[in-house]
């Protein structure tokens, strides 16, 4: 993903990176010991594709877990072949980086209900030789978090070091010190929210609408009909860019630029190809639909926002006992919002941190200066980085 | 669309308001002398549907004009048969309010290239018995105002009192002094842009993208063959009413309510009901979008938000020779924008009335404190009805 952030990457040497690495896949929970979601519902064998950089120490006890984003994969860091096309949190995981792959063992895995690997609604289920589509379970963050532990616990993981996401992957981290906090050292918890808004729900109710109304939608049965909700999928990757991106970067990388410049300023003939991208951001648009709707899944697209919808374990009725047990556990948090997010902007963050500290639980909280809105956080920001070296070393 | 909006009505007593009221339609430009767009295109003859409210005097001169904005239509003020179902604009409008029609005689014509009784793409070519679909020719805010200028003229109108509009109106206002300052004594611009940003280009591409390629848009020839493409349009105002209302108006009316309280948190067994509205908010933008797909027409979206993607009077080659006619003509201007608006905020308003500022006209500049967004001009609320009545007494 790096490669299609808005941002120009920084001017600081991050050093040659990690080399060729691969995503291998597991099968966890076979079906006669199947994972038991919180809605009851029984899922086995479930797969799970992930990433290792580093290696793992005698105790067991060196592991850094990367938890994706909404659209993310297992493909964190180091490339696939072609060392300009790098895994989407390159800048901040290698040897000497932030998440220094020299001392830590690092695990990243496609999330349940992905697309990439992990088993998801649009996977065929073995059982029955189709895709499950919408008969696949209703999932919750905690349910994300238990596959990932399941994968750690295979991969001889004692204990982390740290657990770190972004947006979703923030509210995982959160989730996962919630639900097992002696398993955690130190939380990195990066522009998340522990209560989407009503605006964040709407933006994502709006997105979800134009895929379940998608004639090709086809009531989510359509993997292996040759048809996708390609037009659902787009718009809503349109809508949901525009909301990981600030006003500001939009306008420093795009303002009213068009394309052809001023020859298209006058008006076309009639409407046929009025609506055809002709300013810059709109080309910038298409891009990210164009290549979304190549590499994500509309299915996998409904599951994970309204995942990310229902999240708000500060309001269960077991959030006071939970929350002691994490101090209990001695679990140290870096919450860290970029100044100019208005997906999950500083509020959310001070929401989240507040919660933590009112309980006693050690917080360090930063609003990190960005123009580059919720995005940020796939960056080379300089203080973030730093911020992520100097919480994982301290 | 005043009780369609977010915020319930404010307790000032606005006084009985005016009785029922009718859309009148006339024909204007003949298919010998037809209307000659910015694009050079010819159109003719054009129905156009307004409403009219207090009465002309004999010199012509007290004649208000509203301008609509993108969803808007001739019905301002007064009421068709249901007096608890009035214009969108009725808090602003009638004897004793601030557009008063006692003393005003206000026209509000719905806007060529719209869909509630002027001439737009979905309504049948007279000369080929079908709609014109795409083949509609491309618009520009100069001809929205060039057809109401001429229903002005038909109406016996010498000079405006006030050109006054909100949003897409308020850029109406804006550029029919551009046009014939001459003709306009006040211009009343509320929450409007003289330049939409990157953002703003980018959620309404998003918005436009879902109906440009749901399967039932049919390339623009959907008018007539029973089938609309209700999925993109339904998507588009779910997006677009978002950007209508601030975070804060969202959160103060539904925050994250659930319908059917406590009982539905829990995850449901599958996909099959999960997408279906659970929140207050999503219960919101379903109602919005499916009186909205009832109401409103998607070509008609296409064309008026292209229409204001385009608009950028100070940019063109001619900005300063025609600043310069105005500030001769002596039209005075009130800017207003509201504090929590995030389509069209402070900063579209500031740099419009610093434009008009910095060529010699004079601007009334306000930022008047509102929770509920971008749709505050519709709302009653007491500080913006008291600035426009005060500035059209002034």
């Amino acid at each position: 993903m790096t490669h299609e952030t808005i941002a120009d990457a920084g001017a600081r040497d991050l050093g040659p990176g990690l080399g060729e690495v691969a995503t291998h896949a597991v099968e966890l929970y076979p079906a006669e010991d199947p994972l038991v979601l919180d809605n009851g519902a029984r899922l086995g064998p479930v797969r799970v594709a992930y990433e290792t950089y580093g290696t793992l120490n005698a105790a067991g006890d060196n592991a850094v877990v990367l938890c994706h984003a909404l659209t993310g994969d297992a493909h964190a860091a180091g490339h696939h072949g072609d060392p300009e096309r790098r895994g989407w949190w390159d800048v901040l995981v290698g040897p000497g980086r932030a998440i220094d792959t020299d001392r830590f063992f690092v695990v990243c895995a496609n999330l349940l209900g992905g697309c990439r690997g992990t088993t998801g609604p649009s996977d065929v289920d073995p059982a029955t030789g189709e895709a499950r589509g919408l008969d696949f379970p209703a999932l919750t963050v905690a349910d994300l978090v238990r596959v990932q532990r399941a994968l750690l616990r295979r991969l001889g993981v004692r204990r982390l070091a740290a657990a770190v996401g972004g947006s979703l992957g923030g509210m995982q981290v959160l989730e996962w010190t919630l639900q097992a906090p002696e398993e955690v050292d130190r939380a990195v918890v990066l522009c998340a929210s522990a209560r989407l808004s009503a605006q964040n729900i709407a933006l994502s109710t709006a997105a979800r609408e134009g895929i379940l109304r998608d004639p090709d939608f086809q009531g989510g049965r359509y993997p292996g009909t040759g048809r996708i909700p390609r037009a659902g999928l787009s718009a809503a990757r349109m809508l949901g860019h525009v909301t990981y991106v600030s006003e500001e970067a939009l306008r420093r990388k795009f303002d009213r630029r068009l394309r052809d410049g001023d020859a298209v300023r006058a008006p076309p003939r009639d409407g046929h190809d009025w609506f055809a991208p002709v300013f810059e951001v709109e080309h910038y648009l298409h891009h990210q639909a164009s290549s979304f709707v190549e590499r994500f899944d509309a299915l996998s697209y409904l599951y994970l926002t309204r995942v990310m919808d229902a999240f708000a374990p500060f309001e269960a009725p077991d959030a006071e006992e939970r929350l002691g047990r994490v101090r209990e556990a001695g679990t140290r948090f870096l919450v860290e919002s970029f100044t100019t997010d208005w997906r999950f902007g500083p509020e959310h963050s001070d929401h989240l941190a507040a919660a933590l500290s009112g309980a006693g639980v050690p917080v360090e909280r930063h609003d990190v200066a960005s123009p580059w809105g919720h995005d940020s956080f796939l960056l080379p920001i300089g203080e973030h980085l730093d911020l992520v070296a100097g919480f994982l070393a301290s």
